[in-house]
């Protein structure tokens, strides 16, 4: 276990893309392009759109990069056509891959498409398994690769064939999938990705992961698509299927607590408004005095307003971050690392020196971000800093698209409370409890898997895997 | 007059550059780089740094764009010795000349040096008129050149030939001069632009535009430099010198409303604290009613925590601002102009739909930002949108500095409060009071003339040029 | 018929891409770098390499660009492994999709390979029908992608599956195949396009679309691989299959007149000397009188070399290529096309001038850039210019790995020998005999279906395509 | 003496710059681009373009690297008018710094204007410090910078000040200036670098390091400016001024040599032809045997043909050059620096196999690169390596505009004729000898000092480091 790696540079925690659609805009490439880059803060590592015009073919660019790396101008002029879709990602270290990059495009003589998708499906490794001796290749390792192929070899009209083929499915998805005359949006039926539905304003249709994209390209959202829903859009409108009956609502709680834009809503709640009632909850129990509440920047913010609120002490900036991205491109010593934390956040002495601190922050992954933050702030006078986290200890890996997939990547599987809070350096540590998370955020369609490790599908190959982990 | 030009996706008011230097620290380059960093955001367009070895060369890179564009650590490794001095710059559309870039370098056989400044010289065009009609040349027009030539051209000593020089300057500055061995820090003497001094951890010292440079290359302040002050470092330790003995502290009130960071202190004051404290006097005048109060991101969430403290109202995160920078590579129709407000900011429409807002803003420049935000807020259901001015009407161009140098750039300057109030959408718009803004900042050391006319030095040609505007 | 669009700034054909392979050498992917460097001419718009040490996973790295744009010293050090086979790729403009980059990657639980190829299949549309029927999807466009897919759908070991994959194809092509531990170089039953075997100096093999290729990493060249030959190279070393023996030696003709480096042995003919004895060829059969002899640079070099020492006229340099690649950025009028001719070559006046020119050139495909080449010739003061081709005129499509893919685009399909003479302002023009060429060039093992239209294999449904292009 | 440094992906000498002028053409920057494309053999390093409509003001851009990477289309818009200067810029090591980026500008109140320059004046530092000592300021290290200087503390109209500036000078150059209303192209005394005028086909001017940007501009060759003359273009047409007259023809010998494309005549004689008759000169003299004649591609090319035509053996093709620039990125073990050699060029072994060849190359600076280039054709099967140089022994530093500025760059101040012979691997060598050079050529106007040793003009604080080296 290797608390010290250095990942402060960026956000500790990735879910694995953003994905957008369009129907019936002349404008869809261009479009897509806007509604993308309001999700851009659910993937930076690559982005690509696919366009197609009914009947034609259908027309695809991607790419390594931000949005704006990715694309120009004469890039999006060449994806002509009416209806699209789009993906940002976010690239696992083991998973840089071209052939990953989304929307992946299967070009046939018959049917061509394209599809993109948030989420990992659980039991892909035994569905592309069975492929593979069915004679199948697969050439990266993304489940939209897998939705193409089970698509392909099921039998039936398009529709028919992806009901099909998500019946098979297991674990956290929402898909979007353009073929040359429709559009399809489809979410997991447990509904543990966001996807959400709008009507643009001359007519035409828009899904994103989520709501904050609807904006920008002027679209007036409708209502999210259900668990176990496969919603059509062509040119008939909008046509709704479950694909299955056996649903429920069990959204990745951290979508509420770190992922999402605070302007989104999801599944009717917006976020920015469930954090803050997360830290009026945690003001309700606190027994610590302190002065001053002060939230890390950006996702923390929310509920620091929130515990402000509720425990009467002042909110203050007391943490500043610097908007420019840097490098530190010099040998990583232990100085050098000290100062990457610095070089993204400091500590307002004014604000800070000579009080007592509420430092309220989302989550802790590794540590070792929280550890600095509680440095920075000592050094600037803090006589003594309360780490208050709105969500509970993340004690157990997530298979439904979050990168925490082994124990050892989370200090709070290996550390108990009290080592935990001596390792950061608070003078107390306090976590919101699990079972008060659903009441915290107003919701209780929550999955809190990763807080409880109560899965909500079979883990297939990868619960075998929990297993031995467990027993070292 | 064209308020209509689309100024929004970059900030609206524009200071040319920051500075830093460092002596005696064997990473001085490297240091150079981080202490740039944290102020990249006064000058996003062109980056420098000359270092020098006692007694060796002094070598420089430079080039246009971010630090992180221009910087790489091989060209920091050929940037070798103990001392060194940085600049970054923002440039007016009228001087995006390679030749302004900083440091400016001069190479001569007897005393190589660097120079690099912040501000601007009201008098440089009289001055190197003189200069040229006795020989001189001028590749660009940066202020740090002309200092460079009036050395050149006086005698005595080093520092003698910088006090004479100064002695000639009027306007408002911040120099940093390298030498073979040493480092010099000065100010002019109205005190119209930063510069504070510090010192590392092991034995050196640093100077910088900003307080929030010190941390990350864990230095210490000491004081800030004095109007009319010349604090030569050399192996000897600090020399301070003035130039001249008359002096007052004018500070630029635009770097406590906008420019400088919040966790910078400049003279004495916490740029947060003074802003909060406007965001308090602004509330105390207030006698509309409203039901939340809003910042806008980023430069006035403080003065909107302020005025929520102070009005009991509660502080909302009702505008979002997104942390990519966008493209809006399609040509530029108003729906697309309009789609470029919203690529940066967005309303939340669960805080603001049904309610009455105060938006707190720290000024209005050309007005169309302001604008476009009202609309945003109403778009989102805001049923009135009460827009407050952490400051006074900006009325009078600017010449020590900052970019607003005609009448025409300033909305301020052609409507009168109603028109004003019309042409932004807003039901109310309420101003700081002039005369209030030294109370309310917390300092009376105040430059005010962007507000009230009165310019604490000579204007010499420009004075004609504002007259002549004037009668148009 | 667009004779004027201008195609002068890039190469006139192109043929689709180079293939290098390297077995059992620690530096096997900077090897491949090398090796593919050497191969650059075969492709410019996108290059890869994959990796495998014997028994571990397999690694790929692609993208879009010379190798020089795509590579760097971190990327090819993150591909580890003693084997590797690399791709440089032209891309036909309806083809620059991101999932034709090679090497096509099949990632399978089983048994994940690496493909790589030169040429073109002609029964793909058929094959690939078959395969998408019984579930298989395509991403791309690419064989490397079909071949894939075959292997994978075949029965028996690896190998087994390779050659039943191939009897299936009928065309142009050459493999290369990466395995867990072994490499695989294949070659067309027709033997159209080439490849060969050579000797690492410390004991690993190497395969080549060109021998050019060795040389830099220190191979020796063993021989050719044969029509019809599997060649697996594993720790046991070499093994030899035939998948069919029905062979027959029809190298393309344009790979000696046109693609190949000189410094490339095809099937044990030195490219150099096949074009200077086509050279020679021509100057035998040559009636007209002239002064002295020009090749157009680069290819067209040997050729003309030839032609002077069977003729004893003088060879001159009289046209100079600007090694440097510049850009027409401006817009495209009359003048500025022509610029484009003379940013690439310029004619030497003091050689040209008052003298009768041969003008010796290795094909004519649109005739555009003969027209200029002969007008700058003029200008430049040559009385006459007698263009002698080293070739037949190009009259029939390939459809063997050669973009020419329509009659439209060849003018000797369009225009009968004095039109087109007149076309390109030539005083007079010969092209070689198509039953001479064999002869010409040394060897009788010719595919010349793009001059006589005489296929070597089926065309399937591009038949029908040339039948209705016939009866416009 | 490191004769082992690997200098051998790059040329091995080097001249700083080409310069282009363009008068009266409402295109002018546009037709600088296309000039100095085809200058841009003489520097790849830096390139910019000054513009200027008459009586308006003079906009320039300029920045390091290709003519296609500093350059685009909207910023060849951003440079109007119908005068322009221009210029490509090779930089020694120690002077790459931006400052040295031409053209230099001089932004004044009464006359701006831009300077740019091929050569180099050997009494400038006792110029510079002359000026320093009186107040001027030196930013980089370039002779333009010296001229802009001095013209400006010159008096009298501008044609005088620059007159006067100019019999200041000793040295080499080719000045050409632009200033609101006139473009000035001047040459040294000694006629030592390359200059000369032509009429645009539209009835403007154009001024050229070389003929050979004449033909892309569409400009018919005037004549060479003269030694010591300064030409004037403005809108009263031409005037010619001669700031001495004593003057001498000069040239440098390397231009014939090495430097200058085939297809550009300077001072009368074709570069190509000249290299043709030194080749046969050098095979008059011959009394080897050996079977064909090979050339070191590019530029020995010419006098190889040469020496094929005298001596009556075969010119062969047994070098190929690789046209794609790679790099060596890995790190440089004595391997990976003769892969170096290979990536660049190759032997034809079909030709070279067997024979006794005599290899032509213009001259020896190092010797490393011969010494490989031997290897190469030995390990390619040549039996006998002769190698002919088509110049004299490089034995003295150039000051007059070539890099090598110290013995102990130069081979043959080191060594004598057999350990050079031996040092390279030759089985024999030959040099031109110097007094036979001015035959060779076809001229006697040529400076050869950098084989003789004989200066043509004093070498002020350059003859003392002289003498001190040989003295070592």
């Amino acid at each position: 276990m290797n608390f010290e790696r250095d990942e402060f540079l960026s956000r500790e925690l990735h879910e694995e893309c953003g994905v957008f659609a369009i129907y019936n805009n002349t404008d869809a490439a261009s479009l897509s392009y806007f509604g993308l880059h309001a999700l851009q803060h659910r993937g930076q590592e690559a982005a690509g759109i696919a366009a197609s015009d009914c009947g034609k073919e259908i027309n695809c660019y991607k790419g390594k990069g931000l949005l704006a790396e990715v694309f120009n101008n004469d890039i999006i002029k060449g994806l002509p056509g009416k209806n699209a879709i789009g993906h940002v990602r976010y690239s696992k270290a083991d998973a840089n891959q071209l052939e990953n990059v989304q929307p992946i495009m299967v070009r046939s003589h018959t049917n061509s498409f394209a599809v993109a998708h948030n989420g990992q499906i659980v039991n892909a490794p035994e569905l592309k398994n069975e492929l593979e001796v069915s004679g199948s290749i697969f050439q990266g390792v993304s489940d939209s690769e897998l939705l193409a192929h089970l698509i392909q070899v099921e039998k039936g009209d398009f529709t028919t064939k992806i009901m099909k083929a998500c019946e098979k499915f297991e674990g956290a998805f929402a898909f979007v999938i353009l073929t040359e005359d429709a559009v399809y949006a489809i979410r997991d039926k447990n509904g543990l990705r966001p996807l959400a539905l709008a009507r643009l304003s001359d007519g035409g249709y828009c899904v994103s992961s989520e709501t904050c994209a609807f904006d920008i390209v002027g679209a007036t959202y409708i209502r999210d698509i259900r668990p176990g829903e496969i919603v059509r859009i062509d040119e008939e409108g909008l046509h709704a299927f479950q694909y299955t009956s056996e649903i429920q609502y069990k959204m990745c709680a951290m979508e509420y607590i770190y992922f999402a834009r605070p302007d989104s809503n999801i599944d009717g709640i917006n976020v920015h408004t469930a954090r803050r009632l997360s830290g009026r909850a945690l003001a309700r129990v606190e027994d610590k005095e302190a002065d001053i509440v002060i939230g890390v920047p950006d996702s923390s913010i929310s509920a620091a307003i929130g515990f402000s609120e509720e425990s009467g002490l002042p909110y203050e900036i007391g943490l500043i971050k610097n908007r420019y991205v840097g490098r530190t491109f010099i040998q990583p010593t232990q100085k050098q690392r000290e100062r990457g934390v610095r070089m993204k956040l400091s500590a307002v002495k004014s604000i800070v020196k000579g009080k007592r601190v509420f430092m309220i922050d989302d989550s802790i992954v590794r540590g070792t971000t929280s550890k600095r933050i509680v440095q920075l702030l000592k050094e600037a006078g803090a006589t003594e800093v309360h780490v208050r986290i709105a969500s509970a200890p993340l004690t157990n890996p997530c298979f439904y698209g979050v990168d925490t997939s082994t124990y050892d990547e989370l200090i709070s599987a290996r550390l108990n409370h009290d080592e935990l809070c001596k390792f950061i350096g608070a003078d107390s540590l306090h976590f919101m409890k699990v079972e008060s998370m659903g009441e915290a955020f107003g919701t209780k369609n929550l999955c809190t898997s990763c807080f409880d490790g109560k899965y909500c599908t079979s883990l297939f190959s990868y619960g075998e895997i929990l297993e031995s982990e467990k027993k070292r």
